[in-house]
């Protein structure tokens, strides 16, 4: 392996090298016969047999049952921003949001093109430090479904527990789908950009129970319709053949280190010796609230905005990369998906507590 | 090199050899920065430098005036199909379309679903073997937009001039743009999918005129307006950072080889060999009218649906792969995009006077 650096970069992200390492043989020469695999006829049976193969890990690994279609689409979440509602949100009916952040909010306000939206919650006010407990909102008896996003990659929180409710639950996964178990069957749609724990940019991952595949009204384009990809396997037109192959990859390297158990323990264990070098320091200051942290975005402040960007200045000069914080929060984002290595979260700690005895 | 076939596949298809040896050395490890291609933020300043290095190659190469934009998005034609009357054609307004087979067919249903079409030409009854000349139809006064698709892939026709008017003007070029030079500044909005021409599957290029881009209703999701993307340089979200990357390389390649002129000429001496194979034979037939053939893809027939059979899976055994034709009519389709080679050629017409020998 030529020295890598460590990438902390919230998408797109670190993948594992053995995967870049074997994308790079096929895309030369597919399993030696004689084409690339970005040659290839997505209607080949070595395509086809590429997308089922990656459907069917992912099937296991996150145990979807029987009654779900996955779909490989492209376009990004942003995308299913506004897919959702054409699809589940019929006109004059309401949706239930729970707005936790930008990506929660734009997903709102393609929404509110579709019918009525109610946000029974928001953080906004504490900057989007947390997320909700049960307690803190109230779903409407006419909403239709209930819409969060299980991560905030921008604001550095996560669900500890998913909300529940009898009504459909759609959940934005982008940020961390395959970085813990969960159960599938509490929700009607999951869907999540590729770009963090699944792959390259360039495809959206969509789990969707199928009895919702026909809620789609007619006045819906064709494309945009989730019966269209379920109905044709994510063959209606031509896939995103490259971005669905290099995700095969990463979720067999996901399952051969002992799949969702053994990520989310070295999810845990790398979030965990990062939170506390934070909290064992005051130079160090934490922007999500403890019980919404992040496993997978960690964001933190340091005592000025020079020292930030200071401090992010000399990190990447020894190889830490990628961790300057959104412009809303400002300071300090470490990226540590699935992919990040323990080793670059334990040399991220010691650079910061260097940093801080030199600048405290 | 290792043995590589022909690939005669219509899409993905043929790349340049060093094109792909290139990815492969990126994807592991690009510019040696000790980070792959496909795991870095699309915001970083090395792939910004991409996504502009190529929007400058594809300007140069097609000579795309100033008040053009070019967006590189997701989606494929397909989505274009939607996008198009969404963002150009009012309720209540017209728009006329040419019907030469199944990608224009497939966009006049799209837009029924926004606006009432005028199909003023189709050349259905007989199976779409031709593409009309400036006298075959007639563009209504009301129309806001004439759309054509400049080359069928399925039936093997492409416009040998391009239609002309002073509406404004749309066109499907998924499968021969880059092959010949064009007046870009005569279209309204050039659409095309990567995987013929281009690239891989999974990024579909837009050049429209500015003038355009503020027709969109309001009613229109974010992500399916055009002026999203004009305004962010595609970058409102994370774009499919490696087709477009791939794009990249097969434009610096084109330019190398004497670009659009060269290109021209090599895919003139391809398409001739092949057809005056079929044409100095009565075994062979081909589809197309020859005033509407295509230089990209040569349908033809053989005198039984046994022998098309046996003549594809014995030249698929030669390493002259994918020539099966669209079931749409049947036979044989020989796709010889850009980066085919003549060689290629040369050896199926060899392939065909001797499968004559032997079955005529």
């Amino acid at each position: 392996m030529p020295d890598r650096i460590y990438n902390f970069s919230p998408g797109p992200a670190t993948l594992p090298y053995e995967v870049l390492v074997q994308a790079a043989k096929d895309i030369v020469n597919f399993n030696n016969k004689g084409i690339g695999l970005i040659e290839m006829s997505h209607r080949s049976k070595e395509f086809i047999q590429v997308v089922d193969d990656c459907e069917a890990l992912l099937r296991e690994l996150l145990a979807i049952p029987q009654n779900y279609k996955v779909l490989f689409l492209q376009g990004g979440a942003s995308t299913q921003f506004a897919m959702v509602p054409m699809n589940l949100l019929g006109s004059g009916k309401t949706a239930c949001y729970l707005n936790t952040g930008t990506w929660a909010n734009k997903a709102i306000k393609e929404a509110k093109l579709f019918g009525t939206v109610d946000v029974a919650y928001t953080s906004e006010l504490t900057n989007f430090d947390r997320v909700p407990g049960p307690a803190d909102y109230t779903i409407s008896a006419e909403a239709e479904y209930l819409y969060f996003v299980s991560n905030n990659t921008i604001f550095g929180t996560q669900y500890q527990n998913m909300p529940e409710t009898e009504k459909i639950v759609v959940c934005d996964m982008s940020s961390d789908i395959l970085s813990r178990a969960i159960d599938v069957s509490r929700f009607g749609l999951i869907f999540a950009g590729a770009q963090k724990n699944m792959g390259p940019a360039g495809c959206t991952v969509v789990i969707i129970r199928e009895d919702l595949l026909d809620r789609c009204p007619d006045t819906i384009p064709t494309m945009f319709r989730y019966k269209t990809h379920a109905d044709k396997g994510s063959m209606f037109n031509t896939p995103p053949c490259f971005a669905i192959y290099t995700i095969g990859l990463v979720l067999k390297w996901l399952k051969k280190i002992g799949g969702l158990a053994a990520i989310e323990k070295t999810n845990r264990d790398k979030a965990e010796l990062l939170y506390q070098a934070i909290d064992k320091s005051d130079f160090y200051r934490g922007h999500a609230r403890k019980d919404s942290r992040s496993l997978m975005n960690v964001t933190f402040n340091l005592p000025t905005p020079e020292l930030e960007t200071k401090f992010v200045r000399e990190a990447t000069a020894v190889s830490l990369d990628g961790l300057k914080g959104h412009r809303s929060v400002g300071g300090c984002r470490a990226s540590i998906y699935n992919a990040f290595p323990y080793e670059g979260v334990e040399k991220l700690v010691g650079f910061m507590e260097e940093f801080e005895k030199k600048n405290g």
